[in-house]
């Protein structure tokens, strides 16, 4: 097996200790909430860890796009659940391709959204289980809540389709400033969701799923009673977003991108061969705090351009061109899609190179 | 051929009528300006592009990775300009190897970076021809121009190593305020990159390149008197940034993204499938300023996740799941990278799929 120091940087490293600690963490928490487990596949894009995923204990996958769920659904998994509003006939006719061979569901926020599912699945005498997403607070997609009786109901009328359950995903704890705050956003998620579900019920609307999603919020939304699914993605991996959040340990990142110094142009300043291109340039939550740590160093990555990361040296640290430094990015789901491949290590060895099977399907 | 409503969302497309116009304009003002014109190839990454760059009187490519070299070395290409500092004996062993079939050279800026590359080419009885960076007021890479001419001899005394010129990047011009001070650092790019060329060769280096880059100050650097060559990268498509600092119009950006909106959940706010994954996070320059410009519309990408780019829709704006848009992202080459295929179109069809071969080649 090949030592670390001699892959050539930049370089994305996955440490199977602590990856594997990751996995059993989440997979016990969620048998203890009494939840079923659906990882967001998204953070790897990697059919080798969702099936550590699997074998831990999950049910099944989550991911995004119709095309990631054509990769995992060719390396043989067959419970995918596509937690976006999906919209348009070419990825409906691709989706009841899928459905041949998946267990597949999928997301929906609008009833005109939905109908473009409907017209490719009825036609051709199949259902198509949706999922209704639910907005808890992140502003982003999903229906209001007190919009979700209505718009449930008029998608549950649709041929061709199968309203199965509630989903949602409280984006807005990657912006909370404190733990407490992370919980109180957590439970809400899981009481939102859940509330939504009971007043689809009581309108004769069978719900089964009630799923609420995200690494920090977890913990909290999945002991929300009535909720029976959680689907964290970032815990797999960890970043320096989660350290900050207050989410997990600097240890539990099992992502670091080793960089080689090529320049220290004045002592204040080191340049990292590891840029935008490499660690993304998606800031740090929940704050800004430059755009990554540095294992070992008080430093941190200040600035980036595509290929340059430059290091704002502190009293203390101090760096040598051609020195290899262990990055921690600030968001460990956007490096892998930024990747062909990363390179999984154990104890200062490489024991593969996995391809990031997933990465870059946008459509 | 397809019309572009035929295509999978999201997509990037370039516009061949922009593209063209936008290499035949530069091409022109290079001439104009008596320099070589070089252009840098990360902005598309694909040798079709950079082919109808050389066809138009490009000299040669500017590159950043060993890697983006030998995939263009491979597609047939000869003249190539690292403008990196490259550092390591793992990468000074493929520039051996690119050079052997390649007019090759490399960016360097310290005496410890280029040692790395002559212990490998020294030994191998060949010499590597070095261009020393010079920081003209970008604080990333390159010698400050003080040091410019003591860290030129100690290179220059290399075994293995032929200095042969100096380089220099405004990056600056992207966080200037007016045209005006844009023209001023370009002024100033090339006044501090010939200098350092007319003290180095005071001292009896032989320096035969005086190059300087980036897309907003090249017309103005390249006129100052002792520069040879221009590296511009980002002419060749634009985006909205390039707009912003008046660098373009809007209808010189030849690549935009095809979204589809995916929901509209409240009157003020669409969302589109194309996020951070696609659109890539980087900010608007020289201001932040959303995340990218929708095409007929006031209304702006206003915030980005992994997949979702998030409208606020401003007043006189609307917007139904399921219409298509037009997205101009705030930065090309980082949305080159995110994909591994562009389409090309001219009037409203796509004439072809041309992979971005160079994509992701990090090390």
């Amino acid at each position: 097996m090949t030592p670390i120091e001699d892959l050539e940087t930049p370089a994305v490293l996955i440490d199977l200790d602590v990856l594997e600690a990751n996995i059993a963490r989440q997979a016990a928490r969620a048998k203890e909430a009494g939840v079923k487990l659906r990882p967001h596949a998204k953070t790897h894009k990697i059919p080798g860890v969702a099936r550590m995923q699997l074998s831990a204990g999950a049910a099944g996958i989550a991911l995004a796009k119709t095309g990631e769920a054509e990769i995992f659904a060719n390396a043989g998994f067959n419970d995918i659940f596509l937690a976006y509003p999906i919209v348009g006939a070419g990825k409906a006719r691709r989706l009841l391709a899928l459905s041949d061979r998946v267990r597949l569901s999928v997301g929906a926020d609008s009833i005109e959204g939905a109908r473009t599912l409907s017209e490719v699945f009825a036609p051709a005498g199949r259902r198509l289980s949706l999922m209704l997403k639910i907005d808890c607070g992140g502003s982003r997609v999903g229906v209001l809540p007190e919009h979700a009786l209505d718009v449930a109901r008029q998608i549950a009328r649709l041929p061709g389709i199968e309203l199965v359950g509630v989903f949602t995903h409280a984006g807005q704890a990657y912006h909370a400033g404190t733990p407490q705050s992370i919980a109180a956003i957590g439970r809400h998620e899981g009481d939102a969701v859940a509330s939504a579900a009971g007043r689809l019920r009581g309108a004769g609307l069978e719900i089964r799923e009630v799923s609420v999603g995200s690494t920090p919020t977890a913990p909290h939304a999945m002991r929300v009673p009535g909720v029976t699914e959680c689907r964290p993605g970032n815990y797999v991996y960890h970043d320096a977003s989660q350290v900050s959040l207050g989410t997990c340990a600097l240890e539990d990142c099992a992502m670091t991108v080793v960089a080689t110094v090529v320049s220290v142009p004045a002592p204040d300043r080191a340049v990292l061969d590891a840029g935008s291109k490499t660690l993304s340039s998606d800031p740090l939550r929940p704050r800004p705090g430059g755009h990554g740590f540095l294992l070992g160093k008080k430093s941190r990555v200040s600035r980036l351009s595509e290929e340059h990361g430059v290091v704002d040296v502190v009293a203390g640290d101090s760096f040598q061109v051609g020195e290899r430094v262990r990055v921690v990015p600030n968001h460990a789901c956007v490096v892998s899609n930024l990747h062909d491949r990363v390179f999984a290590i154990r104890g200062g060895r490489v024991e593969g190179a996995w391809p990031v099977a997933a990465r870059g399907r946008v459509t």
